[in-house]
């Protein structure tokens, strides 16, 4: 069985299988903010996609991140690093690559446990 | 167990375990097609592949999508969007990166249910 | 359950999880290497952690392969394919994409079963 999330046309917000959850890829909802700010709401996206299947950051397994500009790798961080609960991080890799809308500087993709 | 299709020197072009088969980055056969022609190789082949352990695009769980040129977005879309069936989306996740071959135009990675 | 390899602030190594192990993305620990060399170093990274987890390279489902440069390609593949086990060879993808670090040329992100 494959339960899906907010399932379009092109694509599903997350889908469900065997105690995993496959997110899509995450980006900002105003991509005017800064990467401090499209961080956040990206993390927040992925807070509220992982509550609907009652995981939490805490049960990600992987996270795959993309910045449009590798220079913004420190302010990525600052507020990974805030967000992220101590002992409980994914694994993680951050490569640079353009984004499918100009204004976007960052999408991660995460694998979670349920 | 691990079970693998076309095991090569270098790579599989599909691995399975446990319920889930991990296909190899799948690339056009023929570069010189534009980018509607190798998006549709590419989910050919993907069809192809899935098809061999008895799964189907229905069961894709995520996609990762990489695009020579992140300007094919629309034209990768239009292939994609009447290739995908409408509630079984996969989640997914496009960003722009070269590939190995400098014709390739587009490569996707997916990891589906059996 | 998930168990987690090196977990620090920002990140954990590995985390594993029902029989499947997520590793960070591997790289070079001397940045000062050419192609051949960081890609041994990233290797023996991989080797490394699956170590831990008692898996080994025969038993990896997917490796995802970013370089810096896409025209070290060939030199990334002497070394791997020396390293790979014939008829255990993941399934694989390779694209381009900057690092993290400017003197990094190769990151490898693996998951495998243990």
């Amino acid at each position: 069985m494959i339960h899906r999330i907010d399932a379009g046309p092109r694509m599903s917000e997350a889908t469900i299988h065997n105690g995993i959850v496959y997110l899509a890829g995450q980006v900002a909802e105003d991509g005017g903010a800064d990467i401090e700010g499209q961080t956040r709401q990206v993390l927040a996206a992925i807070d509220a996609l992982l509550a609907q299947v009652e995981s939490d950051k805490t049960r990600i397994l992987r996270a795959q991140i993309f910045l449009a500009d590798i220079a913004d790798f420190p302010g990525m961080n600052r507020v990974w690093d805030a967000w992220v609960v101590p002992g409980k991080a994914p694994a993680r890799a951050t490569v640079e690559a353009k984004l499918a809308r100009p204004d976007w500087k960052v999408e991660i993709v995460v694998t979670a446990a349920i």
